[in-house]
């Protein structure tokens, strides 16, 4: 983070909304901390700092504390603390057999939540984008709030630039202006991102990969989804589209995939493809599923999904040489065995794994709320500069 | 590329460090130009430039020429040529059959040059070690020049900081510190680097892709490398090794691979593939190979590598979505034909490239040369700033 020096050459008013916006983030990130520890990791000196705290205090923005643990002998320095309801995004998840939608203050506090189904019929971008604008309404009727901006998570390659779903295979939407659609009804402000992408950015701020620069995201749903962080920016292909890992061959003549090519990565370790390993039926409630999958105890019913999924991973080290990989969404549900077996398997025939000395692969502690997170934190990109 | 304005804070001989610095990458790397056009692409005033081109003139680096064909009325914009002896810098291209050598001045003139066959015996680093340095020794006496620095090409994993080579399967090396040792014998600043990696460098700043930011570059020789620009930045992976895109596995439990693994990309579509596929001996000479392949009726005989090549394309454009990839090397000489259908089916195959208008696909401008280009370039990185 660079912080506008005495000597930067920015007018001092720019400074200061700077070092708000610094102080605030730094807030909303990693939560409450002491002025003295916010003076040290800015880099900014304590005069300072009570005037950011003083003006963002004023502002309702945060509060302060005595802490309770006293440490050294002098005055203890105040915390600090965000005031969650200051500043609230709306975050939205679409998924191919759900919608989740939270109400979400500074410092990831949830306020609200709400979710729905999705079925065929209403699965249609329209019944979607009607569905999340009366949830919307209800959920600021019950917390008294209003969001100053939207995030959404959507499985399929999104334009960024306007919010424009191209393709969201699963969903079964084409050139849905889905960003547009839902700034309209919902009178705020609404990115659209990969929910892959988005998955990856709540690891790296709030998740398994908070102190590594370079991540590789993978979860399954429905598809097999992904996002790359790269020296910790997220990493976004050309012309504004994000890569879609899922749907790297890794299988070719293999299962047929709803993209029109076949064996691609998520119908070999996808949610179909976890389902038949186990001999469920395909569109198994996935609460049934993960409750399979957390109780299994024959692991070598999965051992072509692993076979696949470690073959899928080989090929991702090897081409983009991430320091972690974060399992995340219902492959955060494998049995621990499985996920030790393909730590090890991945380790040993990836060149550039024993090459870096070893690819970290972890599970996701965030749960199915990854998106969810990573939604939000999409909206509070824009908000937080300006609290 | 950022000037030091008036604002910025820094001191005077910073700025104008900093400026002459960008003027000569400028003309280092995109050639001759007049003064009014370095004034308008730098963003600098007239003054600015005639003191720094003043200065460069007196130091020798540059020379100046009044263009023979005058545009408008006034005084011609006096053209501003690099002076190629000014600055020389050593570029080493290690390939598994061959090692070229060149001394490279500014603006990226060949002065001379230099190479040789490996065989088994010859290929054992400390063999390839010593040969680079008597030949330099040659270049050096015979061009009467000493370069600065060195950039070395290598088809390997390679640690950027120390020019360690972890492993280049295909010249059997493992572990061997090539930057530290041909540093010593050589007494020049030597930096190591992957050849795809390199070879996508040299594409962005001399070859097929010089005006875009998001490029893949992808070359065959006996194995298959790449790199990726990104934003107009080489992308490297984490711990300091680069990504091996000739090792995604393409065809499980297809052919066995130097790696470890089976299938990986090289083994489907590198030389040995090509031959192979030709009616070849695998150890037919390159040139041969290469003649073959530019005069072949018969495309047809290579279905089955394109159909290989295609189907890498589309996992890597689906990861990565390039704006271009740029076939490079061996690639270089598929006949058009082939190349027009490996455009069409990745286009028709990657929904990536469906969802952002088209990914280009483009042969490579620089023949052989490519990766000893991009290790003039990693050479002259670090000379730039100080001629």
């Amino acid at each position: 983070m660079t912080i506008a020096g005495p000597n930067s050459g920015t007018r001092p008013d720019d400074a200061r909304r700077h070092n708000r916006t610094a102080l605030l983030r730094r807030l909303h990130v990693d939560g409450p901390c002491t002025r003295a520890t916010l003076a040290s990791e800015l880099g900014l000196n304590r005069s300072t700092i009570k005037a950011v705290v003083d003006g963002l205090a004023e502002a309702g923005v945060v509060t302060e504390a005595v802490p309770a643990q006293r440490s050294g002998a002098g005055r203890p320095s105040l915390l600090v603390l965000p005031e969650a309801s200051a500043a609230v995004v709306l975050a939205v998840d679409v998924r191919v057999d759900q919608v989740s939608m939270a109400m979400v203050g500074i410092g990831g506090q949830i306020l609200g939540r709400h979710s729905w189904n999705l079925h065929r019929t209403t699965r249609l971008p329209g019944e979607v984008i009607t569905h999340v604008a009366e949830s919307a309404q209800l959920l600021r009727d019950e917390l008294g709030v209003r969001e100053q901006s939207v995030g959404v998570s959507v499985p399929g390659v999104v334009r960024r630039a306007d919010g424009l779903v191209f393709e969201a295979p699963n969903l079964g939407w084409r050139e849905v202006g889905l960003g547009t659609r839902l700034e309209a009804v919902l009178g705020s402000p609404t990115a659209v991102g990969n929910d892959g992408d988005l998955g990856a950015l709540a690891e790296h701020l709030r998740g398994a990969a908070r102190e590594v620069a370079d991540l590789l995201y993978l979860s399954a749903d429905v598809g097999v989804g992904g996002g790359v962080i790269v020296g910790g920016v997220p990493f976004r292909g050309s012309t504004g589209y994000l890569g879609e890992i899922g749907h790297m061959i890794v299988k070719p003549g293999g299962r047929a995939c709803f993209c029109g090519e076949q064996g691609c990565w998520e119908t070999e370790v996808g949610e179909p493809a976890l389902c038949r390993a186990l001999g469920l039926p395909e569109d198994t409630p996935r609460g049934v599923l993960v409750a399979e999958l957390r109780g299994l105890t024959r692991v070598d019913l999965l051992d072509e999904v692993r076979d696949w999924l470690v073959t899928g991973l080989v090929t991702a080290v090897n081409l983009l040489a991430p320091e972690m990989v974060v399992l995340g969404d219902l492959f955060a549900a494998l049995p621990a065995a499985l996920v030790e077996r393909v730590r090890e398997e991945v380790h040993v025939r990836s060149l550039v794994s024993r090459a870096g000395g070893g690819t970290r692969i972890e599970v996701s502690p965030l749960g199915r709320d990854g998106k969810l997170v990573g939604a939000a934190e999409l909206a509070f990109e824009p908000v937080l500069g300006t609290v």
